[in-house]
């Protein structure tokens, strides 16, 4: 129906007569002549209809926004004044010499040019995704899934599809369940990942596997969640953590290269410990330079309690922040800052501004001065290296507060001040701790299903949990966990022992995962694997704002679609049929 | 970790030190030598264990199926009288000079040389798939998956994503449905297909999608079918039906090229009239060499009312399948044809054996002779061409009842007496009727959104719907619908009308189709695609003879997975959070 995309006439057309597809993006009438752009999946090309062919202008006159068009008509090269160099169609226009109306347009509900409400814009989604950027990134996101699965297949992983309808999984978050109608008053739940099918399947002998497949979490969608969302899912028997690395970290660099001709160079390994102690955090923004600095052995002696208690004490910390050219911050500033720690349990912020670093206790200015002596505050300029014009923040009290506060401070500190340097910081985060504890028990920091590092006994585990580290690994970029992994467990011995460590009794095992202790007893290969997520990868390279902006047709936060209304009520005799009944509901939530 | 795979050591590996891992699939003692079959997803090579490396020897002496090994050894050309010429590896096998055991496997609960029950096989899955034949064919199915992926990317097909929580369709089938947990007492539905969510790409301006996805149905699981089965799902603007048809056709014959080096030849079409006419079905089996020939005119004015008043009725038919050798058939069998034809709502079969085609009256033999005179015996076997030793079997009932039943008599005569030819044989049928009448109203032959043979307007829908044709194809193979497409409706007027036609009321199409109409009003671009049924497509490809053996976990008949015990009961508390109570079941079903 049409000779090529309008997104890709170039002067190679020059003189040709061609047919192209698409929408009025903009009609203008200048000067007698009609100026039409129009607009494809690839671009836009500009198109003019001359009075002479009296009955073709009429048919463009009478065109509006979004009328879907055919038009013929030839290239021509623009006059040099009228040369676009910004479009790829910038340097020729079409003279329209045939038109045809394919399909009429009502007046849009919304104008495509503005910024629209999100609701507005997912009620009417098929004319919000016609917007250039919105196409873009949905096209974006396509050649993303093609060059995985490409390196997938080079590097002979098989596409193997696990079930959507399976078992309650054990990842932490709610699951979706859907009732069954032939079994009568039993649930499938919707899978919040692959995890024990391509475990499985790597105890079928299936080498490696990969899947792009959607996973489902029944969480209450603050922030950026959808309750569907998409993982490029893989697993490995044979293979070591490094090997894993190597090839993922090879794809996410080949993909950079390939998608946005950026090389990442190769990625930085950190410890979890490490992490934490310069950064925060498991998954450090490395764009940031900021560093967290420990200086519990400078302040043991002061004075101030709220500094020497933290600092001796086994579990607390005291760590500065020095903030290149902060001094110039406000007391407003920094009174901001001081509720914003708050959030993370912090009970205040104690802070220096260094206005003249060579003048010792005269060139600085903090609230806390007068418990801290000059030999303190030199010590302190000296570590912290902080120089005229910074501010020196500090964090102390538990280790995990300061972490976090402090952590996430740097990162706001760092947008604030746009201190970040470098467009791309990937890194890889590893030797976690296997369990982190909350609420008096044990809980897997990644999931009960990762193998301890090598040379770990299932005995060890059980005798000393806390201090093992696990053989995960998390790729950061940006600040962002792009995806993560381990080695999995692969003797029944150890995954009892993990169980028991989680305080799963024998018999919840059993019911839970009696099926993998049983396959693990079946010559179960050693593997290892990843997981990351597509759309914050697809948000991070398209620099969207928002996982709903790559997603064809998102949820809004209440889980909801005003596209098509869903979900909706269910007719009574669908509900009769799965013998299910809905209870009057008391109030909203 | 390893060298190469398993079975893919050629005789290029002579002499070298190589490491592979694996299972085994088999120990043999033979001479005070261990001979071990050791398997991968590639295939099985033989290893060789002296006793001269005792502590090798001893630990190889220690295996058993399925343990998991490591093996390092040379390897060496077999002698001339051991070469395995069905055996990629055959003509070589591994001096085992190291061995490792990467983990034990207890004796297996079924035996994988043996024909196990599907409850068995279901319930120990990663033993099952662990079957060369099984693993081989989840390889095939990925190399399917891979190269549809690389062709639709070749022709600018975008992989977008449609949601998995969506709105109920109209597909006819049972939806599943997922209680919401955020919107207490709604409910989502899983999709039966994307059709609509392709259709809005389009209107996107996507131009052409396709997605690989998951589709569900919540049907009876009678037969070959699966609660969920994945379909390759396809939408292009801007294509006419034989576009749509050419490169799709393309597609599956590069495919059988590639992966079974099989050329289909170009796929000749028939209209759906014909296909019923000379096959008595809209999927025929053209490797059956057998033709319904109609025969109502020879037979109006014999005395049999069973012949003569179909052969009368404007609604009924009277058609003959001649079965080449089908005289040696016994009583027994014509009797058991009979009652086969009985499920169709056939009233009996008739039948005449032709012994000497050139006796005339003499040379046949058929209960129904005594109703026949010379000059009706001779038109018919003249017009059947039924050869000595042939018999002639007669279907004469409804239009629809003939078809049905002698459709299917075909298919199984055919398959009884080994008459099939070719081992591919596809086609396309085409001019479907819009609608099909049953229990008195109109429904979609292919689905509401099916647009009409060009040139139909809305009003003449109306006018007279039974009359007209829809612009839908269907793919072929072997009998099988292998994927079915058409031309959609693009423009609002058409859409309602064909509502109306289906007896969907304005107030019913708006709640359920409101968005479909919506935004068929804002610029649709005429659109078409296709589906294909991806599991039934590798079902063909590979030989298998259910979809399940395509599946690497697939539910039993009762929808139920014997591996996970899913579906299974919920808790009270995640009921409680949906809404939900389950009724008490006064008997299962």
């Amino acid at each position: 129906m049409r000779t090529t995309y309008c997104g890709q006439v170039t002067k190679e057309y020059d003189g040709q007569e061609i047919t192209l597809v698409g929408w009025v993006n903009r009609r203008r009438d200048l000067g007698g002549v009609i100026f039409l752009d129009l607009r494809d999946r690839e671009g836009i090309v500009q198109v003019v209809f001359d009075p002479d062919k009296a009955d073709v202008f009429e048919t463009a006159n009478s065109l509006r926004n979004e009328f879907c068009v055919k038009v013929v008509g030839r290239v021509r090269l623009r006059p040099d004044s009228q040369i676009n160099s910004d479009m790829t169609t910038g340097e020729i226009e079409l003279l329209g010499l045939d038109l045809e109306i394919l399909n009429r347009a009502k007046p849009l509900p919304l104008d495509l040019n503005q910024i629209n409400s999100e609701e507005q814009r997912l009620k009417y989604r098929y004319l919000d995704l016609r917007r250039p950027e919105m196409t873009q990134r949905m096209v974006f996101r396509s050649k993303v899934t093609s060059f995985v699965r490409r390196y997938m297949d080079k590097h002979a992983f098989m596409d193997v599809e696990t079930p959507m309808l399976t078992k309650a999984t054990p990842e932490g978050a709610r699951d979706f369940m859907v009732p069954s109608r032939v079994n009568k008053g039993k649930f499938y739940a919707l899978p919040q990942s692959p995890q024990l099918f391509k475990q499985l399947l790597m105890m079928s002998g299936m080498d490696r596997y990969y899947q792009i497949v959607k996973c489902f979490r029944d969480e209450d969608l603050r922030a950026d969640r959808q309750p569907e969302f998409t993982q490029i899912d893989i697993e490995t028997s044979f293979m070591s953590a490094e090997e894993v690395m190597q090839i993922t970290e090879t794809m996410i660099r080949d993909l950079f290269v390939d998608l946005l001709n950026v090389d990442l160079g190769e990625f930085p390994q950190m410890t979890f410990a490490e992490a934490m102690r310069l950064y925060g955090s498991d998954k450090p923004d490395l764009r940031n330079p900021m560093q967290l600095i420990d200086v519990a052995d400078l302040l043991k002696d002061v004075e101030f309690k709220v500094f020497s208690g933290p600092a001796n004490d086994e579990n607390g910390r005291v760590a500065i922040l020095s903030v290149p050219g902060g001094a110039k911050l406000s007391r407003k500033n920094l009174d901001e800052y001081t509720k914003f720690v708050g959030i993370y349990g912090a009970k205040g912020l104690a802070w220096m501004k260094v206005n003249d670093r060579d003048a010792g206790m005269e060139g600085v200015q903090s609230p806390v001065l007068k418990f801290l002596n000059e030999d303190v505050v030199t010590a302190l300029l000296e570590r912290s290296n902080a120089q005229s014009g910074d501010l020196i923040l500090f964090g102390a009290d538990d280790y995990r507060v300061v972490c976090e506060a402090m952590g996430a401070l740097r990162l706001k500190v760092g947008e604030d001040l746009d201190l970040c340097q470098g467009q791309w910081k990937p890194l890889w985060v590893i030797d976690f701790p296997m369990f982190e504890e909350a609420d008096g028990q044990l809980h897997a920091m990644h999931h009960p299903f990762t193998a301890p590092v090598a040379g770990v006994s299932a005995e060890q585990l059980i005798e000393a949990p806390a201090n093992v580290l696990s053989n995960a690994y998390d790729m950061v970029l940006n600040g962002c966990e792009l995806g993560g992994g381990s080695v999995r467990i692969h003797r029944q011995d150890m995954q009892s022992a993990a169980f028991k460590v989680l305080g799963i009794s024998d018999e919840e095992a059993q019911e839970k995962f009696g099926f993998l202790l049983d396959a693990l007893q079946y010559g179960a290969p050693p593997h290892a694997g990843l997981a990351f997520g597509l759309d914050r990868l697809v948000m991070l390279m398209t620099g969207a704002s928002s996982i709903r902006d790559v997603m064809a047709f998102p949820k809004t936060t209440t889980a909801s679609c005003p596209l098509t209304n869903a979900p909706s009520a269910a007719n009574s005799a669908a509900l009769e049929e799965l013998a299910l009944e809905v209870k009057a509901i008391q109030e909203q939530e």
